[in-house]
């Protein structure tokens, strides 16, 4: 790698960190690059410089937004009284083109994961606890993977303890059972199991 | 997508415009940048600026340097008798890390592709003939694709036509065959013909 000028090989060191990106990938990446025309690397790297500059975390629902707060928590025709818990802020947009959800979100930005050091102080986790005047219904949104279960069973804890059994509101799990296009012969047993647990009248 | 801050989606769509990423990949890598310091986005941002102010094309071999000549080029030690012909900058890299080469190189920036509107004239092809000057032989290493057969093919054209077939210094294609550590139970038809035809004695 010494080979090559030290401002391609700094590139694809960039290139490297981001997630799911390998050497080789990195390395053709830059290569492309190479042959664009600067004007198109310039306006790469302004929207880079963007990125943070332009955009904020709404103070209220910690989602991405160009404004706090966010239209989401702005919209007063939304539904003031059902809040949707989610991982991260694509959640909310995966939910929002689902077409079925008008309440309020609240991004915990990450599940809680022992392992690598992520427990609720390092999640927008606590401060929940003052969106939840009026509320009558919050949706646990998070994955159904092992972190995301512990979140959810963090959060109905905490809940309880913060405002008693008698004050919670009613408290939701996304459903759970197989996506739709999906082959039963091929589902795994934990997700059947989840399946069959969910089943509704016909 | 239009929930997403304008700064958000245009460095979603600088991210997919890059070869091999699509939306849902360009979509995560930007969420995964904004949980980065601002400081690591300037960084990233002023390498991909740097990119083409601080490279150059060698004018003599066309590979990517930071000076020109290049390294390769400029080095005496070289042997100035051996032009191995190369598609991509990279390429030299790999041959240069397989030890096995001490010659110069040529890049030319790509294969002719007539379907993709690529001929001879789109790539660093007749400017090798005033490089020939002293050359005892020209190693061809461009693909063994359908491509990179296709270009090596109109080079020994050229250069026939261009200096007669009694000054054409001696010339070599890479060896085909199975790459180490391949099966031959899996290796295809077109491969283990080659590697027939290219049997050495042992």
């Amino acid at each position: 790698m010494q080979l090559l000028p030290k401002a391609v090989r700094q590139l694809i060191e960039s290139f490297e960190r981001l997630p799911g990106i390998g050497p080789k990938s990195a390395q053709r990446l830059v290569f492309y690059l190479l042959h664009n025309p600067e004007h198109e690397l310039a306006t790469f790297a302004n929207r880079l410089l963007a990125l943070k500059r332009e955009t904020v975390l709404c103070t209220q629902c910690h989602s991405v937004s160009e404004k706090d707060p966010c239209h989401f928590c702005a919209d007063q025709n939304r539904d003031q009284a059902v809040l949707c818990i989610v991982e991260e802020p694509l959640d909310t947009v995966a939910i929002e083109n689902s077409g079925t959800f008008h309440g309020l979100y609240h991004v915990l930005h990450g599940s809680i994961q022992p392992l690598n050091n992520i427990g609720p102080d390092q999640l927008f986790l606590y401060d929940m606890s003052k969106r939840l005047d009026g509320i009558e219904e919050i949706i646990l949104a998070t994955n159904p993977t092992m972190e995301g279960e512990a979140t959810a069973l963090f959060i109905v804890e905490y809940l309880k303890k913060q405002m008693g059994d008698e004050h919670l509101p009613k408290i939701t799990r996304i459903g759970h059972g197989l996506p739709v296009g999906a082959d039963i012969e091929y589902a795994d047993g934990v997700t059947l199991k989840r399946a069959l647990e969910g089943r509704r009248a016909f």
